[in-house]
């Protein structure tokens, strides 16, 4: 229930950062409501299409849809006045990392996948949303290349399996991953903390 | 039957765009036919793989397959020609986006989606063989900046919905969506219609 | 038999490529294993999505995940080195193209596809890693404009087709096509054997 509001949040605030991507490049109403519903839903459809979970879930919650268009189309009238929100904005988006990220978790396992494919089906969630907004808006993905993201997801989902396997219910291992998988995202953009980069820039090869 | 026969002419239209885009980033011949086959089957797949409906058109009738192939090796002899041939090439564009949208709600309705997913299913099929073909050019996609394309592909949508529902039979709908669509399209192309574009231009963000 | 340990070796060799290429994008270490993971594992994904065939490969195995992110942490350690090791890295890669090739055949052919499905299948396998790990860095893929490549890919595929179509037992034809597959890839890199390129500039377009 707590997860399931949070996931409307979380949809709506990853709406929000697509349609201010796409504003970027000057798309018109059309390409600004596709490119929100592809960022706060496309994570969980690559996760369902990788893992062959049909109907996927904004095909059976409609209503999923409608939001993410709603919150699209809200964002282009006060866009103007979001810089004035950012922090409220990514406390959200942090709040849906760890949501989307706890969710593909506990899909993955529900339907029996081994360990680390759990783990990997909650990072799809988390953060392959952003990608496909990225690609479509023709820019190197941010999260293969800024500050902790990606990482808060495999910790929360490392976090959530332990939890389970020694025994903590569901409910509480889901609350205790959400506020701590929440608290180190806010830590890495307060302390801009980064796991290491490789360049590599031998032009010869 | 009709719708049928418009789609085959339909994908040939698409192939052709396809080889277009693709030469002018200078692809080889392997290059200019995936990027046909893409352009001309990708929307269909999306839908397909998005709705869990297997097997993909193109893999249960190959033939188009070889239409696709065939139109874009053609297209690579002929585009010096092309601009000749402008207008029948945007009447034909024009009849497939059309085209594909009904045959994608069509087959959204077939297996019982809710209204608004028949409504993506046929924007996906008109739209995204096109979207898929700007991202493998390393471009941002059209259908998100110019005029009138996807929003011609929902209103089509709409509108078929709305005849079925007043029980108009199928053929019966599936002209008039076609020969409305279709106007609408050369319409918005004739007089440069466009939907409002959302501008965001916050570095700071 | 053969063909398992030749596509442990693929997957190794094209997790390299991908984490060369991320390094170039100075991606930081989650960006190199996720580029690394899609280069080397990407290509039978596309694959399986598209013909429906549930797992995936690397969710049944997930040691095939494993391999791809140890071998992408290595390489940002030696990448170095890599350039004397060049030749090896080529001759590895080109095991890998010809490898995934005859797996991706061999799958689509056990699910009893049209023989155009199966060649197609095949090269999606041996060259979409590629093109992902391409769109993900942000260029236009490379296997669209480069020397042969998906061309070996195709003439492995029908030469594996031919074979056993002539009663050659399926052992035999995959070593046959393993080793002539394998040369005329090494002869196209020596003599930088190309198909032709299509290029059309009209801006008018």
């Amino acid at each position: 229930m707590l997860l399931h509001i949070i996931y409307l949040i979380a949809i709506t605030a990853e709406a929000v950062t697509g349609s201010l991507s796409a504003g970027k490049q000057r798309m018109d109403l059309f390409g600004v409501t596709t490119i929100a519903c592809v960022t706060a839903l496309g994570g969980g459809t690559v996760r369902d299409v990788i893992l062959g979970h049909y109907p996927l879930g904004w095909v059976k919650h409609p209503e999923y849809l409608y939001y993410t268009i709603c919150a699209a189309l809200v964002t282009t009238f006060i866009a103007r006045w979001l810089h004035y929100l950012k922090t409220i904005f990514l406390i959200l988006d942090s709040l849906g990392l760890v949501a989307f990220t706890l969710i593909g978790c506990t899909i993955a396992r529900e339907i029996n996948c081994p360990t680390i494919i759990v783990l990997v089906a909650g990072m799809l969630t988390g953060v392959s949303g952003g990608v496909l907004r990225d690609v479509l808006c023709n820019q190197v993905p941010l999260v293969f290349q800024k500050e902790l993201y990606a990482s808060v997801s495999l910790c929360t989902g490392i976090a959530y399996l332990a939890l389970l396997h020694f025994q903590i219910n569901d409910s509480t291992a889901t609350l205790i991953c959400l506020c701590s998988g929440f608290l180190l995202r806010l830590l890495a953009i307060k302390y801009s903390w980064q796991i290491p980069t490789f360049s590599y820039d031998d032009n010869a090869h």
